[in-house]
Formats: C-alpha cells, structure tokens, sequence
C-alpha cells in the first residue's frame, strides 16, 4: 500500500494505530477526495484518514503537526472554487462519519451537530418538532462544510447565512488542540468572535468538528409563486422594492430567460421565456396573504404578471424542484458540456446593471451561460456552460469570469457571495481587500504557523 | 503643560506638529477622558488626541507605535466596564469630533458614518428619509464605540446586534496602516471575517474610525403594550413561547418588581408592582395587530394582565422613556447611592432559573439590586445601589456579581451580553472560553505585537 503514496512511513502508521482500517492510500478514495463538484482541478491527498470523533481528530492534527505534514478537511466534496483539492498532498480528514445529531433544544430554538450531519439529515431528525434549519445551498452539504465556506442559499434574505446562524463551534487547532468558540447564549459581548473568525475560514485556520447552529418554528402557513416579467430591470426593481417595503419574503430568486428555458425543457414546465421570479412567503395565513398581495402589486407596477400560485405543499414542492435542478438544466442545453458555477454579489442597487453588463458580456464573448440569483441578498451565479474539446472556449469563459468578479467588485460588492475562496477566486482578493489582507495572512500566520491546514486555498500560503 | 503629563517630549511635540492645540495634557481632559460612567475605577491618560480624520488617526498610532505608548479610543466615554481607563497610560485618542454621516444609500438599505456618529445623531439625520437605524444602548453611544463593544439593546431580539448589523469598517491598525474590512454586498463568502473579528475587539486590535452599518424602513405600524404577571416564571414563560411561536416581537422587555416600584416613583407611573413586560410590535396595521392579540393570548395563558396599549406615538415614546430611565429610577431608590450596572446572558430556557436565584442571592447579600432585561434574548441587567461609605456593601456586591457570572456561565450562558469585557469581566473569561482564551491571545499577539492598544482589556494583556 505504501508504494501509492508519498506520506512518511511513520505518519502512515501512526495514523493506523490510531485509526485502524480507517486510513486509505488508495489512488480511488485519494482522488475522490481530492475533487471537488467544480470545474478546478483537483488534486488527491497522500492518505484519508476517516474520524469519527473530535478527540481522532485532534490526534490526527498533532501526528500531522508533528510530520509538518498538510491537512485538508472533508465534508462531502461539493465544494465549488477547489476547496478540497490537496494541493500539496498531505492527509484528508473525512469528517463524513462524524453524522450525529448530539442535541436539539426546543425551547431556545438551537441544536448541536457533529460536522458530518447535513443539512437534509438535520432536517429529517427535525421533522415532528415544529423546528427547521433553513440554510439550503445547492448540495446536500454538511453542516461543517457550510460553516467553513459561509453558505447560504434560497432562504438567506430571510433567515440570514451561516454567518448570522452559527452560534458556537468545536475546533481542532493546527497543533492538535480542542477549543470551543460561542455558546449558546444568543448574544454575547465577552471577548474576540473567534466564531465567525472560523466561518468562512475554509479549513485554513482550523479543523470544525461539532456546529451549533439557530433553528426556526416551521411557518404555519407559507405561500410561493411565479412572476414573469418583460424586462430584467422590472425583476430587479420589484426585488429593491419588496426590500425596501420590508416586506420579509422568504425566498426571491430570479431566473433569466436562458435558465428558465432550460429549466422548462428540463423539467417539462411551460414559464413564459421570460426574466422571472421565484417567491415564498412564510408566517400566518392572513400575514402570508398581506405579504404576497402588497409584493404582487409591487411587481405588477414594474410590468410583472399575475402571481401564479403555489399554495400545496406538493405544487410548491415542484416548484422549488425547478429551482434547485437549475445547476442540471442548464447542463441540458448543451449535452456534453462541463458547467462551471461562480457566483458574485453587488450591492442590490447596483444588480440590474451588474447582471446586465455580465449578461452583454457574455453574448460578446459567445459563451452559453445562464444566470440564476439569490437576488433578494444581490447575488447571482452563473453556470457556463463549457465544451470540453473547445480550449478556446474555456479561455474565453475564463476571460468572462475574471471580468465579472473585478465588476462586482468594483460596483462595491464582492468575488462570492457563497461559494468561498478555494483556489478558484484567489486572484480577486487583493482587488476586493486590499491591505486588508495582510491582517488575514497575520492571522493566518498566528494560527498555522507551520501552514499545514488546507495550504493553497483563500490566501494562497 | 509637560509637566502634567508623564508623555515622551519628542511624542507630545510629534502629536502637537500633527494636532496643533487639538491634543491636550491638561488634568482635568485627561480625567475625564479615563473614566466611563461605570463603578470601575478610571485611570486617566498622558495625554488627549482629538481626532477628526481616519488619516490623523492613522498618523497618531503611527507616533505611539514609534514610541511604544499606549492607545486608548474613546466615543462618548458610555462605556460600563472600565473601557477607556488608560491603564498603562499613553494617549486617549478622542473621536468624538469624527462625527460625520458619510453615505446614506436609500436602495440598499445602508450607511456609512465616522466612528464619532452617535446613534440619535444618525436617526435624526435618517428623520425623513423612510428608513432608521436601530440599535439602542442604553446611553446615546458613537456607532464606533457600539462597534467597538458588539452593543445591542431593546431592539436587538428583532433586529439583531452590532454583530448582525456591521457590514464594513475602516480600521487603524497598531502600527498605522489603514485597512477596510466588509463590504456593501449583503452577504460575502471572500476571505476571514475581519469586520467581526473587530466587532466587539474593544479598542485591542485596532481603532475603529469608519463603520457601515444597515437600516431599516420605519415600519408603517407600531404598537406597544404592558402587561404585568404574578409570577416571574410567568412573564419568562411568555417570552419563551412568544420566541418559540416565531412571532417577530421587536421589543420584549422585562421589569421585576423592584424596578417597577423604582419607575412609579421615578415617573410618576402607576403599574402594579409586579414583574412586567413591556412589548412592542412593528409592521403592518393588520400585521401588527395579529402580532399583538397572537401575544396577548400567550400572555394570558401564562397568568398576564390584560395588554396595557400604547398605540399613539405619544403614549409610546412616554412608556419607552420610562424604560430607558430605568437607571435613573433605580438610584432614585436609593439617594445618593452609586449605581454599578452589570449584565449577563442566558439561554432563554435557562432564563427564569437564573434570574430566581439571582434575586433569591441579591436577598441573602442584603443588596437592593433592580432587574431589567432585553428578555427576548436571554440577556438581563442589574444596577447595584451602593453606599460609597458601606465598603462591605461593596463587598457583598462583589461576591454576588462573581456568582452571578459564574452562575450564568454555568447555564451555558456568557459573562457579558452586550457591554463588554473592559477590565470588569476579565476574571470571568477563563470559565467562559477556556483554552479558546489562547486563540484570543495568539490574534491579538498578531494583530498588536508590542501590546498597545486599549492594554489591559479584554484579554489583560
């Protein structure tokens, strides 16, 4: 076993007295875990080694520290900008057995899990209590992997992102050791917030191990449509409106007309071929009702149509299907093709213009590339749509993709909005942060000194 | 005036080329200058920097790094746990004159002030335009030293703290570079948090001179109410389910017994004196008025009173008033007495136990101690009432604050909900984060090597 990888002899045998058959150096788990669900490169690690508990981890951590040997956390590899490729080999902590829901507690509306759980699992242990997590990005992605990329998805402009739903963690340090950051309070003043300094950190900093994360009361009554509009600046402008209004819709997402004509191919619906927005409403049934009625009118004066409605439970169902097979539609229109998704978010007030120049940009550059938005929070993904016999293709979709971000940027808004640094969105950091930066990379520093923990990834050291 | 001051010649003529008579060394600015309105002994610094641009700030920090001498900032001197004394001497940076509202953008919901800005400054600059900041501590705060202290107040159990509320700062780091953290994009994925990683850092990692934050639409109604209970667990179990319901109550205050006869008297009031809530709700006439009856039946399960309403603006702005005076009511019951005000913060299901025991301790100490609490958030105050010449008393008080922080700590609770560590919570930060503390001390050993910011605080380092 040993010929298939570089790791030293006596980190490979610690890692197996520790963790017995729970560590691979097969090349198959090896590139597995090294690639993730985007279009980067990925690059296997030198072993994986399976934890199921925080204190293996931990001593994974120190057998690592001390053989200055890199680490690189593993949820369920549906990360979006490379996060998990392991750039410079090293050990692969699979946290994917570490799934325990370990408390819920209903009346101060949080719970704890072990980084492992995702988001479905957590939802269907929930069910029955009247309680819901409403962070859903695209993937089923583990609770850990959220934290450490700071996701969101479709609820984020009512329920905030993981940034404002992660109330404390447990993580492993660079050097082995077990800390708790937060609590359970739902405020706190008592020193540094070394919670949010880790959401986001990427497995750069530090290794998440256990999440405590806010829960809501399932709505009593929650309402969706659909509304199709003439222009793009009518859908953007009905989203500033609804904002401004305070209006607290649960969910707007706006499909151009390329997605939703790929989403009516794939998914035998018939929307008009149109700028179109996706809503939810969620609270009591009259509340629910004044909420819809007040945006619907805000709609229709920036030319939108009549609301089509989804009350059931299975027609909204259906509905929020269309949305969440965007990614697997629009591969649809051109069979064959390789998607790449990026995402970008501006300030809402600059969001039509933003949408719109990337969307000439794109015509000009000859990509196909629909755009789906979480446009409530200003943000939107692209998925380009790439031949992967066509190299020119790929540079001009490149090309496209560093023009959009250093828009964004400019417009005050920032390289992503969801999807992370990884590797993929490091050249944009110094455009974005500037001098801030070096604070990061002191910080960086300060925790890693040795630079073992996801090397190559956000500040690229 | 050299000789009043115990600053580096060289330093003092540095500041003095920069400031012109804008730096004073004279007594009694100094004093003033290093004692808050808390019971924490002051300690007044060399000298006196008033400020009035990130550039000067940044030139300032440069000259006391050279001279390896403290820097202190300072907002309105609110603060209550001895932020601003100057420990270890150096120069009081005073941003007070930093007070300039530099953009307000209506589209997105946000804007960007000097750190000098105070609260009702930005509200009354915001009158007119729709739109309103709201975090109120107690005190009329800078937005810096709000920042600064990760502040909240009656308003955060809807509209969250200064954590949730930040969007970006302009920071001035220890040596004098100037860095932007956050953004105008609602919601970012780029990089470590920096701007919460300042949040509540308390003038140790850097000096805040810039700080976006969001607002939000003057809601179209607002209703208020008061409702008193027979028993404590009554009002608790109130705000729990009112929380648990997901009814979006934007203020659920609570007074115990003491406190109401403390503002009768005051305010010339007359609620029963029983413990009480006081609620507020905003949104829609329809919307607000389902909040309230929905609350109203909870309330009535719980064996509350029949809502008290205040739904002229009037009525609500003298029922608040009598809620903000609730420090000033409390020393009034005492004449002459000095009031130390405390806070911690709870998980709301451990609320109820840890206010009982706290009341049942402040019986057996022989203190008169007034409660009050932002109860939706678990968060409570006391104000001792002190006799200067009673050292036991002091004493006594002492003891019971020590118990009461360990007790809410116990609970899975913080030692501070929203004031702040200063140099009074030091001692309870250990039993708090434990070896997280050693993170702390690593960040703030990156970000502030020779130790000069706001030294003594937070971390006593």
């Amino acid at each position: 076993m040993a010929a298939e990888t570089a790791l030293k002899n006596e980190l490979l045998e610690g890692l197996q007295a520790l963790l017995g058959d729970r560590v691979s150096t097969a090349l198959a788990v090896r590139e597995h875990h090294g690639q993730d669900v985007s279009f980067h490169k990925g690059a296997p690690p030198d072993a994986v080694a399976f934890c199921q508990t925080t204190e293996e981890v931990a001593a994974v951590a120190r057998l690592c520290s001390a053989h200055a040997t890199p680490m690189v956390p593993y949820g369920t590899g549906t990360s979006l900008e490379g996060h998990i490729a392991a750039l410079r080999g090293g050990v692969c902590i699979d946290l994917s057995g570490m799934n325990q829901v370990l408390e819920v507690n209903e009346a101060d509306l949080d719970c704890r899990v072990q980084a492992g759980v995702t988001r479905k699992q957590l939802n269907e242990h929930l069910r029955g209590s009247g309680l819901f997590f409403p962070i859903d990005p695209g993937a089923d992605a583990s609770l850990g992997g959220m934290t450490a990329t700071r996701a969101s998805g479709t609820n984020a402009v009512r329920y905030g992102t993981m940034r404002e739903n992660v109330l404390g963690l447990t993580v492993v340090t660079a050097d082995g050791r077990i800390i708790r950051t937060g609590g359970r309070a739902r405020k706190s003043s008592a020193g540094y917030d070394l919670t949010r300094l880790f959401v986001g950190s990427e497995g750069t900093l530090g290794i998440i191990t256990e999440v405590q994360v806010k829960l809501y009361g399932v709505p009593e009554a929650i309402g969706a449509a659909v509304c199709s509009f003439d222009t793009l600046e009518g859908a953007v402008d009905t989203v500033i409106y609804t904002i401004q209004s305070g209006i607290p819709v649960a969910r707007i997402e706006l499909l151009d007309e390329v997605q939703v004509d790929a989403c009516n191919r794939f998914s035998k619906a018939d929307y008009p071929v149109k700028p179109t927005l996706f809503f939810e409403f969620h609270g009591t049934e009259a509340w629910v009702k004044e909420q819809a009625e007040r945006t619907e009118a805000l709609a229709s004066e920036c030319g939108g149509s009549a609301f089509e409605w989804a009350t059931e439970q299975e027609d909204r169902s259906k509905l929020w299907q269309i949305r969440h097979d965007a990614y697997w539609a629009a591969k649809g229109l051109r069979p064959g093709s390789g998607g790449w998704a990026t995402d970008v978010c501006v300030p809402i007030s600059r969001l039509a213009e933003c949408i719109l120049e990337t969307k000439r940009d794109i015509e000009e550059s000859r990509l196909v590339a629909p755009l789906v938005g979480h446009v409530g929070d200003g943000n939107f993904h692209l998925v380009y749509l790439i031949d992967p016999n066509d190299p020119d293709e790929l540079h001009r979709a490149e090309a496209h993709c560093e023009r959009m971000n250093m828009r964004a940027i400019a417009m005050g808004g920032t390289c992503t909005g969801e999807h992370g640094v990884g590797y993929g969105k490091i050249p944009f950091l110094q455009a974005e942060h500037g001098e801030a930066l070096s604070l990061m990379r002191a910080i960086k520093q300060a925790l890693d000194p040795q630079g073992l923990m996801n090397p190559g990834k956000v500040l690229s050291v």
